[in-house]
């Protein structure tokens, strides 16, 4: 097991000074305790967790998640997380942390400066820097819609999107729907692609086809409702999924702007159940998360991982909301609000 | 909240023989206790669990697996099991569970009748009488390979199929292999169907083609190896990859009858690492699953469920253990053991 003399011994410096640097005294620089936690990191030193106070204590990192007010999608997550974490007797801290920050220090070192025994990791996008180190991470962590291959440390969790939408596919199939399209977030995401895939698998299943026109994938809701929107009402489609039940709700006012009546002209279905969806006008059938039951699955999988037991992935099941947002399918014609023979 | 007298009102019968049928008291025939039974579950009765002693019980029901001595294969699952539940509180029989006991008492009359709150099932084939029933159960149940849609009282726990093939392929196509078979059981089972479908996806992730010729499935070893593996051979792969260990152990010795080396001809891969793994000769390169993990995990997802955290799937990292029945890819050449003129 390595000690505090290996680091001093590869740096060339004094066990000392070594000590000093994990311990974050201030007379050592910032560049010098860097270096010294990367040597830490590196060849696998542990720290002696004797002292009681920082024996068991654990982390949630938030990066682009609110969630610090009820109502915030993250808050119950993080309540549910601590729910469980704080009576099992760990101490848990909430971490906000900026892009920034993953740049300046690896994930690794930056548990081991913190004492954290493991992290659950709410919000990441696939391009942030520390989804890189995460393929090789060392400290246990937990990522709430993301997944790592094959590092035997980190847990995926989260819902089953292709569930979810075998689920919305089939209640709209059996209200006549056929032509059916899709708006989401952009594939530097893993689970707007997840969702994204999740959509064409269940069409298939549905053996429903899939026009390209019909799908529109942005990070900006506006592109959606601006650029892919349009398209897809004049591709015919008489009901939308999307991929969150803010895109929703934006995706209802526009068709309302463009002339078109939800659900009479178009069935609208969102994601997340956010506390907003059931006042929408018209409400908005959706697909239920619980977030507080994925912050307690998020607590038990890294619990799990830190006993040695490599859950990889836990998945929570969807639950679809009908609400006022979707009906039955309307014969095709071919522009709305205007009176048309109509069309078999 | 449906009462003792409600199955009463609904039977025409007393309330007293109503709670004798219950409580299996001998003076009830079987047919009638068969029926206050199906009519409790029908009416979603639940017995009042006020007595201490049938409070906290559980049930791992166990078909087609062995698992009563160390080194049967769910030994080490059920014992994973116990040793979560049983320091939680909560008292656990370990049930065999035949087809013909199926036909005659649902799932859920079954669990009531036993006063079970909840099961962890382990061996069943999809053509279990139960497993339609499980469609839509009301009593937990966690099923060890086995999934059921949408029934958010049901849980599916297992090994991550789809990362253990995509190791296995890369590993083989690092050692040169391109032309790569596959064995494995019927499609009956939800896991062989699993692992069909995740060898197929590891190829396609790969890039290697998959013929036809290359594949066999059946329930039977003897099918595998007498139908299936000379036709592999014949299509000149150079690694098989196998759906069990069991298997891949026949695979091995039938391949030596038919006048090929293992791993100089062809490599093989077993998939479970069981006892015998490392001892079969050449020793088996295969996918590790934990079985305790798998057990302590079953606890895990049916105290979720009972708890109302609806885990719908949950499944453990796969890890390839590589031994001495792969090796590199020799040069392509038509028959073993006889020298010819090496082919480019």
């Amino acid at each position: 097991m390595p000690t505090i003399n290996d680091i001093a011994d590869k740096l060339g410096i004094s066990k000392g000074t070594v000590s000093k640097a994990l311990n974050g005294a201030d007379d050592v620089s910032e560049t010098l305790r860097k270096k010294v936690l990367e040597t830490a990191v590196e060849i696998g030193y542990k720290r002696n967790r004797a002292r009681r106070d920082t024996a068991n204590r654990l982390c949630v990192l938030v990066e682009n998640i609110n969630h610090e007010d009820p109502g915030d999608f993250g808050y119950d997550i993080v309540m549910g997380f601590k729910k469980m974490a704080v009576p099992a007797g760990w101490e848990t801290d909430i971490v906000s942390i900026t892009e920034e920050q993953q740049k300046e220090i690896s994930y690794d070192a930056f548990m081991l400066s913190r004492e954290y025994k493991g992290a659950f990791i709410i919000g990441m996008s696939l391009l942030s820097p520390w989804m890189k180190e995460l393929q090789s991470a060392r400290t246990p962590a937990v990522l709430y819609d993301n997944y790592i291959r094959e590092n035997p440390r980190v847990s995926y969790i989260g819902i089953d999107n292709s569930e979810a939408y075998m689920m919305a596919i089939e209640y709209l199939s059996k209200l006549g729907h056929t032509q059916i399209g899709y708006l989401g977030g952009d594939m530097d995401s893993f689970v707007s692609r997840k969702r994204h895939d999740a959509f064409l698998e269940a069409m298939d299943a549905h053996e429903l086809r899939v026009d390209p026109d019909r799908i529109g994938c942005s990070y900006f809701i506006s592109e959606c409702t601006h650029k892919y929107l349009p398209r897809l009402l004049d591709s015919h489609v008489t009901a939308i999924v999307c991929g969150t039940d803010l895109l929703a709700q934006s995706v209802i006012a526009s068709c309302m702007d463009l002339g078109y009546r939800v659900p009479k002209d178009v069935s609208i279905i969102g994601f997340d159940d956010a506390p907003f969806a059931a006042y929408t006008n018209p409400s908005l059938t959706t697909i239920r998360q619980n977030q507080e039951a994925l912050g307690r699955c998020g607590f038990y999988a890294l619990h799990s991982l830190i006993g040695g037991t490599c859950i990889g992935t836990l998945l929570l099941r969807a639950e679809l909301i009908t609400r006022d947002s979707t009906g039955p399918v309307r014969r095709r014609k071919s522009a709305p609000l205007r009176k048309l023979p109509v069309q078999g």
